[in-house]
């Protein structure tokens, strides 16, 4: 697995014209070492990779890394890893400026010799970031057991949902049974929003309770084995209001046209314009106020980007969600989610929860 | 409050001779407006602050913000803000540069009217981080009612403690407690780590059952209205092996003599020295395999740094954690720290909870 990772890696590397590649994003570094420690740089040169970290990693860099050497640095890592490129006899290292701040990267520069100082560093913006878009198939075995465990929790934290409940309340519910079934965290802060804070798009839980009567928007992942889920379901507390369930088909109608869209080949803006047109035939353009989409792996936002003017085509592998929503301040907001896999013909839903009206 | 912020910033960007002054980094955001959403960016000019964010946030915005006008960009937020300076006739608008990716920065460079595109960025690493380590008294109170908030769930966490229980029900029972009494989340992911996974520095809570007999250290934080608590303490489950007091004691001894030496004019160095030394005398200089402590607020990693070669001097206002720990792997590992407010005198000390030997 890490054996193929690094050679797609050292294969881009060569393509972008550098002999070696220093990584420093923690989870471009997990995906080609194992490594979960928060301070690590890697450096790849042609099929070889070393890992450099600190002191307090000594123990759990020796449990996690495979097939990189290990190297305790007492300086920053970045500086050692570059040290042994320029040991080593590299003359173009490639570092993701995407990543890197303006600060790290001049004090990079300095730290070198003076004689390579000026070329030696090179901007590869989002190679490693590009390589992940594409889950491979050990991947894709744990996107998938990612998402079903979020859709497991989602049929057990149904009976948690009740007007006496706080919605921080549901939330731990969730968050406990997820780490009783080994989610290492949560993929991001759980929204459990209910009644007009359904109209925030990011209404994480607070101690309002339930409401009695009104939409509640749950939207929340586990990672499992380092890997994120994402899935939003709404649900209706009591008999729905005038103009409420309409509004709830639209949305449902949205997701499903984008879903419709999906398939490796097609431009990523066509899958969220299937959106907008179904809102905008519904008069609720204006109120879906985010993207379609995003890519998720061992990050919660990744590429692909599912909005306008994105160009890139969906390619079989890529892991995406689809989650458009509607947001009426004031009144209520509902959004609807799923996670799927890029195939050749369409994709694969990991999310497969049923999206149909629930009242509770 | 937001006005004495917002004068300060000024005054820090006229010294770094800049007219303007992009901020960016979601914390300094919060810090000068009370935003809290994940995506915008503040210009600040002399006296007046306007805030950019996306159409997400429309609702929220208007709820938060104060001080500081709203625009909703349908662009990136940085790029409208720099739009909005140059519109304003600014000649000089100071970037984070400790914050900005190089690709970030690079875009930004490149959406400038070709007219001012060379001279018009201009980097002022770390400038709100600066004025952000000394607390305001707002921001003082703000941190004892977090730094109490976890004292008090560390009382009510000990009943959890026991040997038929998991590493992370202890982490979710005091998750649990801390959003019922308010939280907004844990300033980080709750460390609870027993027996031999003691010697893990970053011994994050997992489905081990705590030990019936050896160590577990507990180091969490919670996030009360925005500011971060963060103590550790290390109990021990039945009686002590041979060695293992008088290795708490030194532990503990580190820590108090690094505590002694915390005063406004002291430089960061000395207090970390201060520790070093008690583990040397002890012979366990090897085993302390990071630095005594850091700043600690909006963030739960500031400046300034308590570590060797750490040359600022503490001033009255900030507050740090005092954290030496030993680590012996594949036997245990043991940390004590509080967090304390910086006075002309000496300290406050907003974690008093007791750092007595404790046997479950």
């Amino acid at each position: 697995m890490f054996k193929g990772r690094k050679r797609r890696v050292a294969a881009a590397a060569q393509k972008a014209g550098v002999d070696a590649l220093l990584i420093t994003h923690a989870p471009d570094v997990r995906y080609l070492t194992g490594f979960t420690g928060s301070n690590a740089a890697v450096l790849v040169r042609g099929a070889r990779a070393d890992l450099f970290t600190d002191g307090r990693y000594t123990t759990q860099a020796a449990q996690e890394v495979e097939g990189a050497s290990i190297t305790i640095a007492d300086h920053p890592v970045a500086f050692a890893a570059c040290e042994s490129a320029v040991a080593a006899g590299a003359k173009r290292c490639g570092f993701d400026s995407a990543q890197m701040t303006v600060r790290a990267a001049e004090s990079l520069r300095a730290s070198l010799p003076a004689a390579v100082r000026k070329r030696f560093l090179v901007a590869t913006p989002g190679l490693l970031a590009g390589l992940r878009e594409i889950k491979d198939e050990v991947e894709q075995d744990q996107m998938r057991a990612a998402a079903a465990l979020g859709c497991r929790l989602f049929d057990q934290l149904l009976e948690h949902i009740v007007p006496s409940a706080t919605e921080m309340e549901v939330a731990m519910a969730l968050e406990f049974m997820a780490r009783l079934e080994g989610a290492e965290r949560m993929s991001f802060e759980t929204i459990v929003a209910g009644g007009e804070r359904s109209a925030l798009p990011h209404g994480r839980a607070t101690l309002a309770k339930i409401p009695r009567r009104g939409f509640v928007v749950l939207d929340f992942g586990v990672v499992l084995d380092g890997y994120c889920s994402d899935m939003t379901r709404t649900v209706h507390m009591g008999a729905a209001r005038k103009g409420e369930r309409e509004v709830y088909e639209a949305v449902l109608d949205a997701q499903e046209a984008a879903l419709s869209k999906v398939r490796a080949g097609v431009a990523a803006e066509a899958v969220d314009q299937a959106a907008r047109d179904v809102f905008e035939a519904a008069g609720l353009e204006e109120a879906f106020t985010h993207s379609t989409g995003h890519g998720v792996g061992l990050e919660i936002h990744e590429g692909p980007k599912l909005g306008r003017k994105q160009t890139q085509t969906l390619k079989a592998g890529m892991v995406v969600t689809i989650e458009p929503g509607v947001y009426l301040p004031g009144r209520f907001g509902i959004r609807i989610e799923d996670t799927v896999l890029v195939t050749k013909s369409g994709y694969e839903n990991l999310t497969p929860t049923t999206k149909a009206w629930l009242e509770l």
